[in-house]
């Protein structure tokens, strides 16, 4: 990749950040504080690279080329196939369906339906996903769960939408259904192939890992993960079905944002609020990527030690420093982009926010 | 504190370190490494001191000096108001009730009710408690709640326990029952006096916050709490009844280690196989207390970024390294002193060990 933070392509303007003081341009760690009163009781290091469809680094925070694995962050790249070989079409799926097969979803009702309404369509039953079984994070849902007497299921697995087109891809493509998670299938392989060419980075050899959901996950740099999701925002390299496919999923992540994550998710009601600018995407371990269609831009963010609440507040920071979130955005976005820490009593005990201070 | 990494006092002996190659010497950070495959996906630093009851540092990780809130891991510290009053003797209080008052549980059956008969012997009632409500962590404990359709209480909360002890203290001491939770309330300005003591710190003027469950937590230097854990390992030095205290409150968390946390917590399993030789605690955002009645000594950890999962496996090392888990605890204790990884469908993806390899 070069390292151009001024590079001005075709048809995207030259990026016009915002000067935050929290968001260090000297190549630092973004830093995430977590307050509790007047002191700063836990610190995440964030390392990121946001690079634009050439390959120009446009902004980047500690060791962008430390290997990573994108765990969920990648769906939107792996959802791509589902989309460029006609199944999607084929299986007449709508922008809901696209969205969840991007998706980590909360396991609420309107995913666990819409899943099993997608399976359904596709002749395919639940007994066919090869995620393991998950009760619902969103907490009505395990709930009414647990009332109903029921308990975790691989519908309700956050990745099952992801699952149901991997199983519709394979069944279009005339590929067996039957050990699609694994490396050796040939799903996997076309999956593999496609993450190359994305984010323009050899995957032989690399560090391989099993992801939660049981598929594998690869590791490479940090900001070739950015560049896929550059390519994703601002598709013009690419060829034309892949192309169509990039524009299809982010305005599907975009325009149905409930089933990219769900009620009271950061990727919900941030997307809700940005609608086409940014379709983000967030991950295990405090991964978090993005791609902003209208600034040709792709963002990947890991924070150091894993915490999910970390990488939100960096995506945040990162979104106002872009400009994607303006300040109009801001007041709607206040909740999450600083959010407080609450005791069990629902007393604010301190907040989250980008750091400045010294600590540790 | 002296920094004396030899000092002999006169009873206990010089404690004999292992040495662990991912314990460093050299004053750095703990490192605690989170593996998926064959690569480091998160790492995490811990800053640590073990303090002898003299005050002589027998070693340390990082920055020992940074002020940190001890959360919940300084319960054993707050249960001696309760003990030394007479409080405890006045409503026969067993151990399992002291336990309680040290606990961070998990909200199952045998915690809530032991918390709800005790309260009844003192002429209390579940609405006489100021923790926020709060669901069990306890997984079938939370099932159990839902399908019987009741919801988060006071009771469920994991600082039960200790808010039961607050109560019969402040109604043994002639105190308003009411309002025990506020730091102007007579009953915490007591326990700041018995914290201060402990620690050998004052702690006029420093950062303060508000608990999950709504008491004051105040910031103090990571040695200073070790210090206060060696002191109630070793209370020699201290007037008769909290020396007495210390001692009683040390036999009931380890001879009852259920209560202090729950089943499959690491408190517990730990306790329950090193026995009268650790009394530890764990507490929010990765800190992690521990007293060694036979070896003299405190410890204090503090995952930098807030983790729970690497301050376990940081105790861990460290009572390797100092010889209370010995080869034999090891074997028992291996699932929980290096834990795998495992995917929803149970599969091991990885597994959380002390690091030395380099990353970010």
């Amino acid at each position: 990749m070069q390292d151009d933070h001024h590079h001005h392509h075709h048809h995207n303007p030259a990026p016009q950040f915002r000067d935050l003081p929290a968001v260090p341009t000297d190549g630092s760690p973004l830093l995430i504080d977590v307050w509790r009163g007047n002191l700063i009781e836990s610190r995440h290091a964030v390392h990121g690279a946001v690079v634009d469809s050439h390959g120009g680094v446009a902004a980047a925070w500690g060791d962008f080329e430390a290997p990573i694995y994108g765990r969920s962050a990648i769906k939107p790249l792996l959802a791509l196939l589902l989309v460029e070989s006609g199944a999607a079409d084929r299986y007449q799926l709508t922008d809901r369906e696209i969205a969840l097969s991007c998706a980590s979803h909360s396991g609420e009702p309107g995913h666990v339906d819409a899943v099993k309404a997608w399976l359904g369509k596709g002749g395919m039953t639940v007994g066919d996903l090869e995620c393991g079984p998950q009760a619902p994070s969103h907490e009505p849902a395990l709930r009414a769960m647990y009332e109903a007497h029921e308990g975790a299921t691989r519908e309700r697995n956050n990745c099952s939408g992801k699952h149901a087109g991997f199983l519709t891809a394979a069944k279009h493509l005339g590929f067996p259904t039957k050990g699609y998670v694994q490396i050796e299938h040939p799903l996997q392989q076309r999956l593999l192939g496609i993450l190359e060419q994305m984010s323009g980075f050899s995957l032989a050899g690399v560090p391989r890992g099993v992801d939660g959901c049981g598929i594998p996950t690869l590791a490479f740099p940090i900001g070739h993960h950015a560049f896929a999701m550059a390519q994703l925002a601002d598709p013009h390299h690419l060829p034309d079905a892949r192309a169509a496919a990039c524009r299809r999923i982010a305005h599907a992540m975009t325009t149905e944002p409930w089933y990219v994550a769900g009620t009271n998710r950061y990727c919900t009601k941030v997307m809700e609020v940005t609608g086409a600018k940014a379709a983000i995407k967030t991950g295990a371990e405090g991964v978090y990527m993005g791609a902003l269609p209208q600034h040709g831009l792709g963002i990947c963010l890991k924070v150091a030690d894993g915490a999910g609440r970390a990488a939100e507040v960096a995506m945040g920071a990162v979104l106002r420093h872009l400009g994607v979130i303006d300040e109009a955005d801001e007041a709607k976005l206040q909740a999450v982009l600083e959010p407080a820490v609450r005791n069990w009593a629902g007393i604010v005990t301190g907040r989250i926010a980008p750091g400045t201070e010294a600590r540790f």
